[in-house]
């Protein structure tokens, strides 16, 4: 499934719900926050090893993965209300860390990783 | 390019400058916030209208394009840390939220949209 | 209440529950991301009437009071933690922002306001 | 400094800027999540141990406390506008939370701590 195909998925979702108005890029965007924090807050209070076994425990990881796909639709309908290309932009921002990055350089800790 | 693909850029690009130990699905997921934190900085004090006009400047555009870029990043690599399929998760959810959303109820606002 | 009151009180509450090594500050930093998604999660369907108005509805005026006070907790707790003093960094990062932000050039718009 | 007269201080700063039009509940909700972001982000990388010693480098200790203080600002501006006494909403915060939290069933994991 690409991804305009999960967009147009989403898309009808929300036009058959006349959910169009509310979903401006702003809007949006705070939805995708709120999204994330959920998300971060089912590892919270993990510790790194607990945090790498939590798809081990059914009920966690449904709502792991759930939260997962939460973020994921916001950010794909963000960028179809936006005309993003998604793939491009990913393209783009990984040539750009290339650069900032060097491999020969970046074998020790820095802020974006 | 498909999700797997995009994933196998990301990973190759982490490897390559030894992140691989620092993409725990604990940070992943703190980072992945504070990503979407930087993406709604990009709308916080704009309007509607302006908010739906953010693509025409070309700077603001190309700073919305980068942050969507980091926050699926972020998301991809948490997917492939976790092994979770994130195509049939938001398929699934897209299932869960067909029942908790009827289409001829839905026409007024709820939580979730 | 002063804020090391309100530190005390909550540095106490999680004592009796044997909270404490589960307040790392990197964990503290990750569920205040949670509860501020929570709190934006409150306001991201109004609009800018709406959001003026929602304390007007009683249910929505308590969720929003309790979801400020969770952001506020974690952070006060983050805070004590860290043996960071709130007041005097607020004082500090409000003379830094007098720079930043001459009143004679400031009447537009900026990044951060 | 109470919480009233730190309000009072980012109220006259806004307004000597002309920034009230902007600080709508919706907007300084977004915002709070863009500045838990970025405290976040602090932390993102680190483990445990490293993160119980942030405040030990100058350099970071100080970055630190800005984000706390942007935290701080947006909350306490929030509060203002909206009208919440945050002491008040803290307290009967902890006490509900005494409530779904007794001391004598809480010292295993809960979602909330």
């Amino acid at each position: 499934m690409s991804i305009s195909s999960m967009q147009a998925l989403l898309a009808d979702f929300a036009a058959r719900r006349g959910w169009e108005p509310f979903h401006t890029p702003k809007n949006l965007a705070m939805a995708l926050t709120g999204e994330a924090g959920e998300l971060a807050a089912e590892f919270q209070w993990l510790d790194t090893e607990e945090s790498a076994q939590v798809m081990n425990d059914p009920d966690k990881a449904h709502a792991v993965r759930m939260e997962m796909a939460d973020v994921l639709s916001y950010l794909l309908r963000l960028a179809d209300v936006l005309g993003v290309d998604l793939e491009a932009a990913l393209k783009e921002k990984v040539a750009i860390n290339e650069g900032r990055f060097p491999t020969e350089v970046s074998m020790t800790r820095d802020v974006d990783r």
